[in-house]
C-alpha cells in the first residue's frame, strides 16, 4: 500500500490538510482526523486516514495510514487508527464522500453543546453558505445536525447513519462539545465545505451571544 | 491582453492582495473578488478581475482575467468571472475608483445584517477614519450603506447606483450577510480603505455587543 | 553541564518550545518560564529551565540554564533563574513531572481572577479532556485548582504543595489573574496538556460570558 | 544624518518594531508612529521617527527620518514627519524615554473611548503589571491616564505635558478612540511596555464586557 501511487498522494494531501487545519486553530493537543477514500483498486484499503496521537503541527505523510472496511490497518506501519475511524467508514458507505474532515475549533465545540439539545444549528442568510455543495442562494436554510457525544464510536455510527440518509445535501454534522465532520466528493471540496462551515459557525456563535435582525436572510425585492 | 504590460503587473498584484487577504481571513472558502481598472490602451477590456472559485490562499496570476463592459472576459483564459464582476463594473462606471476589493469578513458580514434595517452603518469618533482619503479628523461621521443581499448582481448593481452618485466621498458599502465593497483610487489606496473599514467594522461590533461611553466621538477643547 | 548532553537537547527543546508559546499570544512582555528534569547523572542539577526576563519570541538555548535543588544556576551562565524556579521545583518533588510550562495566556489571567474564590475551574463534558493523560472520556469532570497569585514564591510553594499530593491525576494549576503551570512526563506530553488547558480555558471564557446548554457533559444514550 | 551610525541602526531596529506591531495587528490602514531619541551628537536631530502615511507592515529603514526640535526633517528624505510628532518630542522633553511607540490595537481604541470620561484606566491584580518597570507586584494599582483625541497635536502635547509630570513612573497613556502611546529607556523596555499594555487592555476590554470576581488583585497571605 505505501507504494500504491493514490495512496501516496493522498497520505501527502492530508498531512499538509491536517497542518493547515492546525494553523487555523482547528486541531489543539494532537486532536482530529482527516481521510481521503481510495480508488476501488485499492481494496481492501477503503480510505487513508490519519493515525491516532500525532501532534498535528508536525503531522508527516507517515503518519497516514491506509484501513479496510473493518478500520484494520492494511499497510506496514507503526500508527494506529483512531476510534474515530468508524464515523469516516460509515460516512464513506452512506454519503457520496471522497474525503472527510473531522476538526475540534472553538466555535464547533461551544455551538455544539449551546444547540445540544434542539439536535441541530440552522445555517441561514449568509452569502458564504453558497461556498456548500448544491447552494445557489443566501436565501435558504442549511441544517446542522447535532449527535451528542460518544465514546462508543461503531454505536454513535450506526446512531448518526439513518440521519443522514434522509438529509438532503448534508454536508457536515457537529458531535456536542466535540467538533465538526466536513465532507465533500473531493478533499478539495471537503477542504472548502470544512472552511465554510467554521466560518459561519463563528458568525452564529456570534450572533447567538449577541443577536442580530432577522430580516437580512430574506431576498431583497428589487423593486424596493 | 495576457502580454499586455499593464494587465500583467495588476494580474501579479491582484494575486499578490487576494492570498493577503485570505491571510486576514477576509476570503474564506473561495469567496471573494478583487479588481483593477485598465487603462484605455486596454479597452475592450475594463479591468483585470479574480476569476470566480478559486481558493484566494493559493490564487496565481494567471487565476486573473480581462473583462470587457459587458463582464464577458476578452483574454483567453480558462477562468469565469464572478457574477459580482457587475458590481465591480457598475462601481468604475459611477465613482472615481482604480481598484475594487470586495472581502467576507466576519465582522462584515455581521455587522451588515445587525444593522441592514436601518440601511446604514455611521462610523464616528475614530482616529482611524482619517486613513480614509478625504476624511481630515476623527470628529466625523462615515456613513457606509448596507443594501440587502441579491443573487441578482444587474438587478442589485441598478439599485445601489443612485445611492452612490449621490453620497459625496463614500468609499465602500455592506451588503447584508455577505459582506464588505471597498475601493480607491489606486490599488495601494483601496487597501487602505479596506483596512481601515474592516477595522472599525470589528470596534463597532464590539461597541455593539458592550456599549461605550457617547462622549468620544466629540473634538477636544484645548481650554479644558 | 553546558556540555553535558542531555541539557543541551532539553535547552534546544525549551527554546523552541518558549517561541512557539511566544507565537500563540500565551508569553508577553518577556513572561513565562519553561523547564524539563534533568537525569540523576546531572546532579546537582535538577532540572533545565528558561532564564528570568527573556523576550520568548527570540529565546535562544544559551538563555536556558541549569539549576540546583536550592534553585541555584550550576552553570557558567548570565542569565538568572526565576524567582518562580521555586514552583518548578516544587512540581518536580511532589508530582511525577518530566516537564513543566507555565504559560501567561488571556483565558488563564482572566478566568483564573473569575473564578478566583471558588478554589478551582471545573473542566467537564468537552471530547479534548481526552488529551490528557488517564483521561478517557469527555463524561467525566477535571478540576483545575486556582491559588491567589503571591510574590513570595516559597510561601506559595509550600501553600501549593499538599493541595498537589491529594489531587488525583492533576495536571496543571492556576495562579489567580497571573497564568497557567501545565506538566507531564516529559515535554511533549507536558506540551499537549497546555494545548489543552488552553483550548478549554478558552471554551469556559465563553460559556461563562454567555453560557451554554447544561446537558451536553452526560453520556449519550445509545438507544435514545 | 543617513551615514550617522546611531541613526543607521535606530533606523533599522524601527522599521522592524513596526513590520512587528503590523503583524499584531495593532498598526492597520498606515497608522501608528515609532520613534527612538538619538544621542546628543547627533544635534540638531533629536530623534529618528517614523514617516507620515507608510505601510507598516512593508516598512523600510528608508522610511525613517531624524526630526529637530521643532519637528523639522534634518536628512535628505522624501519622507515626511507625522503630526504626531510633537507628542514624540513632548515625551522626550518630559520623561526620560528613549523610546516612544504608538499603536492603534482594537482593545485601545474601545476602551480609550470607554474610559474617556474617567480620564483614566486603572489595571491592577495582573501579574504582567511586573513588566512595567518600577513594578515588583500584582497587588498595585497602574494609572493610565486618557486624553481626549484632537487634531491639534501642538495642543494636545501642552495639555498632556503637565499631567505627565505629575505622573510617578508612567510609561503609557491613551487618546479616546485613537490609540496607545507607550515608552521606556530604551527601544527594549518600550517595546516590553507595549506588550505588557496591549495584553492588559485585553485583559480588561474583557472583564468590562463580562465582570470578574474583585478579590483577585489582593495580595494572598501566606498563612491562609
Amino acid at each position: 500500500m505505501d507504494t500504491f501511487p493514490d495512496f501516496k498522494v493522498s497520505a501527502e494531501e492530508l498531512a499538509d490538510l491536517a497542518r493547515w487545519a492546525y494553523r487555523k486553530g482547528w486541531a489543539p493537543g494532537t486532536s482530529t482526523n482527516y481521510s481521503v477514500r481510495l480508488p476501488d483498486a485499492a481494496v481492501p484499503a477503503v480510505c487513508a486516514i490519519t493515525s491516532t496521537g500525532v501532534d498535528k503541527e508536525i503531522i508527516e505523510p507517515s503518519d497516514v495510514l491506509a484501513v479496510d472496511r473493518d478500520g484494520r490497518p492494511v499497510n506496514v506501519h507503526g500508527g494506529k487508527p483512531s476510534a474515530e475511524t468508524w464515523l469516516h467508514l460509515m460516512l464513506y458507505e452512506t454519503v457520496a464522500a471522497g474525503a472527510v474532515l473531522h476538526t475540534h475549533s472553538l466555535p464547533a465545540a461551544l455551538l455544539s453543546r449551546l444547540a445540544a439539545d434542539q439536535g441541530q444549528l440552522t445555517l441561514g442568510g449568509w452569502e458564504l453558505l453558497k461556498g456548500l455543495n448544491g447552494i445557489a442562494t443566501h436565501a435558504c436554510e442549511v441544517m446542522l445536525p447535532i449527535f451528542p457525544n460518544s465514546q462508543d464510536m461503531r454505536a454513535l455510527a450506526a446512531q448518526i447513519k439513518p440521519r443522514l440518509r434522509d438529509a438532503e445535501s448534508c454536508h457536515g454534522f457537529l458531535l456536542a462539545g466535540h467538533g465538526l465532520y466536513a465532507w465533500g466528493k473531493d478533499l478539495r471540496e471537503a477542504k472548502r465545505h470544512l472552511e465554510v462551515f467554521e466560518f459561519l459557525l463563528e458568525c452564529e456563535r456570534e450572533v447567538r451571544s449577541h443577536g442580530h435582525a432577522s430580516s437580512a436572510g430574506s431576498e431583497h425585492s428589487p423593486g424596493r
